[in-house]
């Protein structure tokens, strides 16, 4: 018997021929962004870009609703201020853009050269993030405990000098949020640390639909100068974590190295505690590979800057009472809420095959497509395809049902979309307790189909942590104290044990993966 | 007889005592923003943040709904690409922020340098104004009449090394956004220029209450590369210009020197035409400088970020019921609508003396004051205080009449506002016919009273306008063709006559004045 061809894709490769190239290709295929002609570098275009102000508009609006208010630093940080406290400049003087000069002059063979006579004092460095230059003026402002707590946020361009650089997972300038807040006590801070912790958590999974574990980061993993890091932890397709955001706990150690002090209720004079945390646009990067497939992206309804896209299908004598019934049905549609704002529309008029303009959708996620016809005219009814479903699986509606059953259907494929990245994530976590086991679950090649999470006791120390990174690639990803209620390996996460490495006693399992 | 002392104010000094220690006042006074350790950059506290949210949120709107979309490009330039268009880079270059290094080492006196080893081979430039960067992508998105128009918009931070800084109105690092379009013909990209401009010009008035006089530039002051600039000049309550906002025309300048070509309708290889506009958080300056007051700034309630400050009045053993009664006020409030989105309340509760508390809302210029004591609570009736009023004319309503009527007076608020600036600027513009009464007007010291716009025929060339403004700091703002039609003096702008300098015929006249 002659094999059967394997069903077409509009992405190639397809996940399990290649993640990495497929990944790229949906991120073309759907126009989110692409490499600019500056090293490292992205461009992002105007549909990515539009994925991320609706992921901006729906975190600025928990970030109010919780107190904190918008401000905006200085883009560049005197060097010595990066040099105030030690770990940070450890961690960041590796990899930043250096201001030197303040204007280019002619040069000898006739092109620009930096101004000598323009060099700065002091060099500037583009932030790779805000710590220390908010501190500076949080060191001002707070004067008194009665200005605590100070809840602020910044959305802003950071730069991290990248020589390996993937679109939105790892870019040498990308966008993100930084919240800086400073408290007058610790346990405040750290409440403070915990409750961005879960925002982000609810965001991830209330609007991408990606489940997510959250729990400290151990010594190793965690942010310069601070004193805790706390992350939320996805998987990709491939089984690999992505940190899709960190929440710290600073303690005193900022405060101190910019003098961030308070006269307190009783008279005393003490350094604030402080937290800083942050989301980017790499959670772009976590939605491709949480919902994307072989047809391209799949974007959750809660994010999409359109929700339904309108194909017309007609002849020349068709086309007006085609287009006239599109453009009532577009209408009726927009005056439809979904989650607090219109359903967005598109209506795709172009000039171009239709089974093309087709694809064109399906690869850029958008929830559902509808197809009007003389025939559907006619009789009344819209041909509604859904991106959760297969492409070809496209059913004839009544007009009206359709019209007002939209936010059903978008709250339906939102439901699915993080029920199906729960299974798979639920799927592809295993519970490890020897050293032979966890060889052998990480022993294949990277990529190879099967990984994913290790939950494992760990009492180890950060030599043996560094040992097994070495080896496999696999960190401790986090200590999980949320987001695996619902799994079925729910009960072994907090269950005590023994570390599978060294046997001593462990309170809880951490998670082992290799990571983006 | 004694002398009266004259009527205390919030701000010291008085717009007529030193104008632009004033305003350093007011900013400061406000909390706007203030001056950071990083030479020519500001920090932007979040009342003035608030504030520029609002003016993105109403532009946004007004951008996309004219068919713009987002995008986001690299924040650093190559030098090869500013050295694309020679004007371009002649007006830039002397003023830019250059990276040529990508990390720092311990250098030999235990501080960081910049690392020698990691030298970039071509230096990096922040990002003045991105049309060579946005170029080199459209370069690639355009390739038939298809593609366009391209319509663009970016909402960035941009640096321009300034030696002489002032907050808001001139800083080294600003806000921004900078709309980039592409066409298919000449008409069209000069369409979307005049387009821009008017959305610019409608965004002024209408929600800043700012009027603004707009048209071309002449030659000397258009941007750099631009075949024809536009501006929006609006006056300050000192008499000078303040450019509010620009849109250019660029011919194929920038196309050519980015190579943005398509095939054409008829099969011919052409040349895109493309435009780019901007305005930045000049505008908060703007807003400042045409609205406030010796008591402070005083915001257009549609760009305010809060409407309505409610200050209880009480004493320990009132306190309840105060606060009881104010937490339903404010809630009935907040459910009222203003323009389309809630009214936003302020309840400033903390423990400080009610005149001091008072103050800091007129400083900050919120449109509504309503004080709430036992008395008030007893009666059914507020306090309430208008900031387009003086500070102690205050008035009791009934708390049901208050609520009901916030929309209404916010509105009056709004058009009280634009009404003052723009009876300001009429009476402040003078039409000017001869040499000498141009030389007596602008004789006086700059910031003397009763200077402003001079209207008058010009046909001069570039030397004559450049001796004129080494003379008199005096330049041509533009060549007004709207924004002038409800003055008393609109008939004369547009009359033919004869250049005041040369005798020379002019169609029309223009504005001359002294900027910022």
């Amino acid at each position: 018997m002659a094999k059967t061809a394997p069903p077409r894709t509009a992405i190639t490769p397809t996940r399990s021929e290649d993640y990495a190239e497929w990944y790229q290709q949906v991120v073309r295929g759907a126009e989110l962004a692409e490499a600019s002609a500056v090293r490292g570098c992205m461009v992002i275009k105007p549909w990515g870009y539009a994925l991320w102000e609706n992921i901006q508009r729906e975190l600025d609006a928990m970030f109010k609703a919780t107190g904190h208010k918008n401000a905006y630093f200085p883009l560049f940080i005197p060097k010595s201020f990066l040099e105030k406290e030690a770990e940070h400049v450890e961690g960041f003087a590796k990899e930043c853009a250096v201001v030197t000069h303040h204007r280019l002059i002619a040069g000898p063979d006739g092109g620009l050269i930096p101004d000598p006579a323009a060099k700065l004092e002091e060099p500037l460095i583009v932030r790779p993030t805000s710590e220390t230059i908010i501190g500076a003026s949080f060191a001002q402002w707070v004067q008194s405990y009665r200005d605590l707590p100070l809840l602020i946020n910044q959305w802003a361009n950071v730069v991290r000098w990248e020589l390996r650089t993937r679109l939105f997972l790892r870019t040498s300038e990308f966008l993100w949020q930084e919240g800086h807040t400073a408290h007058a006590t610790e346990a405040e801070a750290r409440a403070e640390t915990l409750q961005m912790l879960e925002i982000y958590a609810r965001f991830a999974e209330d609007f991408i639909g990606m489940p997510v574990l959250r729990g400290p980061k151990t010594a190793g993993e965690r942010f310069p100068g601070a004193v805790d890091t706390y992350s939320i932890e996805a998987m990709m397709q491939d089984g690999k974590a992505l940190q899709a955001g960190t929440s710290h706990f600073l303690g005193q150690n900022f405060s101190r190295a910019s003098n961030i002090r308070f006269q307190s209720q009783t008279g005393t004079d003490e350094y604030a505690w402080t937290t800083s945390w942050g989301v980017s646009t790499r959670l772009v990067g976590a939605l491709v590979m949480t919902h994307g497939d072989d047809d391209g992206l799949a974007v959750p309804p809660r994010l999409a800057p359109a929700h339904v896209v309108i194909l017309p299908v007609y002849r020349g004598d068709t086309r007006d009472a085609v287009m006239a019934s599109i453009q009532t049905l577009a209408a009726e549609l927009r005056a439809q809420r979904y989650h607090g704002r219109p359903v967005e529309v598109e209506v795709d008029d172009r000039d171009l095959r239709g089974g093309e303009k087709q694809w064109e959708w399906v690869k850029k996620g958008v929830p559902l497509r509808v197809e009007v016809g003389p025939r559907d005219v006619a009789s009344d009814t819209v041909m509604v395809g859904r991106r959760d479903q297969p492409a070809k699986d496209k059913s004839s509606m009544p007009r009206g049902e359709f019209i007002a059953t939209v936010p059903a259907l978008l709250d339906g494929i939102q439901a699915n979309y993080l029920a199906r990245a729960r299974a798979y994530r639920d799927e592809r976590t295993r519970v490890i307790d020897t050293p032979e086991d966890f060889e052998a679950y990480f022993a294949t090649d990277e990529g190879a189909s099967g990984q994913g999470f290790a939950l494992a006791h760990w009492n180890g120390d950060a030599a043996q942590e560094t040992e097994l990174k070495a080896r496999h690639k696999v960190t401790i990803r986090c200590i999980p104290t949320a987001g695996h209620e619902h799994s079925p390996w729910a009960d072994r996460v907090m269950e005590p044990g023994k570390c599978f490495l060294t046997g001593r006693p462990a309170p809880q399992r951490v998670v082992f993966a290799r990571s983006y």
